[in-house]
């Protein structure tokens, strides 16, 4: 019989502000809905709530757009502000079209707006950044419930990105810790001499979807724990999962 | 509390052969590990079973190769006939690169060797297309569990697919049947009058992902059941998650 893997969300965490402290935050709300976190959870993070806790949420009101920005957000009845920051985010535009612009941002992402959400619930006026490096932002979690549960855990932390081809946005990976985001298992076979995937596959990308599951419409759940999922554990980052683009087949 | 979500897998079924009834195959094998499928089941199903029960099997010694698959596949070492096969599958080729052709199928589907795989485990000198109409595949199976278990679920065949930018390949719908693929809060509110997501999801695709987390390593788990997931039912079909090129922002 495979085992059951078992995803539930963690509400009623509090209105995140700047400065909180996310591990202490997630370990109570856990434990007031009566969860106790295991060895080996893995535990999906909205980027949302990671920003926030950083204080990576900007007021426009202290945003000179360049003339760059003002000319992209005529066109487009935007917010020139809202695209300065965008510009300031992007390490390179990848394409740009109706006002969009999806743009490789600081990490090596490639997403909509290089991450920046304007429809977040911090107040009129603002926007948010991703996390400035989400793997940090994933140990500091991760090494907070190891000294306080003593257990170790996998921290995955996720946004919402759009992809070419397909309509709909999925949840993927943007940062990691205590797991292997890639699982690769080319060349290998098991006992029996059975083949196995020929490719590698993006796990934390798919525990980041599977998370999404039990997040739901509203941002009111903005953490997952899947339960039961056997990952590699590793040091690799979030980058083995950035594809160089000279390796890049689909581009 | 959030409601939990459970993933398992159903095992044990035999090798797929041209002409089997999946529908029959699965409730035998979830019936046989003690398991009992329930109202408003997500049962995700690799494709690779669909298509061998559909006779999508293609023996390499029927194919001639045209001069531009020998062309192709002479600079990379590849086997020409294979080549061919992926050119009948393809609609349109997007990418051409080092032998492996990014193609759009039929269906409208952009994967590398337009879904022809070769790594399967039919046999040697054989390879695998995809279903031909995989809605209609999913539609047949969820029928067979109504009328035999009297249950309504929802199907996703799910294949999986490499994508720009990112390494890894993760698992997405190509076909479902029993639930609408997309969930598109654009616009909505909720009762408190606070603002949901602003983005449409693909579900179907975070299901397919979520499934394959059970089906590991090997395609021994060729199917798995999610349990305990509110999924808007619908009878649109996996068209909905082809983007248009004139509507797509990342092409």
């Amino acid at each position: 019989m495979s085992n059951t893997i078992e995803i539930f969300g963690i509400r009623d965490l509090p209105e995140i502000q700047s400065g909180d402290d996310l591990g202490v935050l997630i370990c109570e709300a856990a434990s007031q809905q009566g969860t106790t976190l295991v060895d080996s959870d893995v535990i999906v993070i909205t980027q949302k709530i990671v920003s926030k806790a950083e204080g990576r949420i900007i007021d426009l009101s202290n945003i000179t757009p360049s003339p760059l920005a003002v000319q992209i957000a005529s066109e487009h009845e935007r917010d020139p502000r809202h695209t300065e920051v965008v510009l300031q985010e992007s390490k390179r535009i990848v394409r740009m079209k109706r006002g969009v612009i999806i743009a490789e941002t600081k990490h090596g992402f490639i997403c909509a707006n290089a991450g920046v959400d304007a429809s977040n619930a911090s107040g009129e006026g603002t926007v948010c950044l991703l996390p400035l490096h989400p793997d940090t932002s994933a140990d500091r979690i991760k090494t907070f419930i190891r000294n306080t549960l003593g257990i170790q855990v996998a921290i995955v932390i996720s946004d919402t990105f759009g992809r070419p081809w397909r309509e709909g946005a999925i949840n993927v990976a943007i940062g990691v810790a205590g797991i292997n985001p890639l699982a690769d298992y080319r060349g290998e076979q098991d006992s029996h001499g059975l083949e196995l995937r020929t490719t590698a596959i993006a796990i934390a990308d798919e525990l980041a979807s599977a998370g999404e599951l039990v997040m739901g419409k509203l941002d009111r759940v903005p953490v997952a724990v899947i339960r039961g999922y056997a990952y590699p554990d590793g040091k690799d980052g979030i980058n083995s999962l950035i594809r160089p683009t000279e390796k890049d087949l689909f581009q």
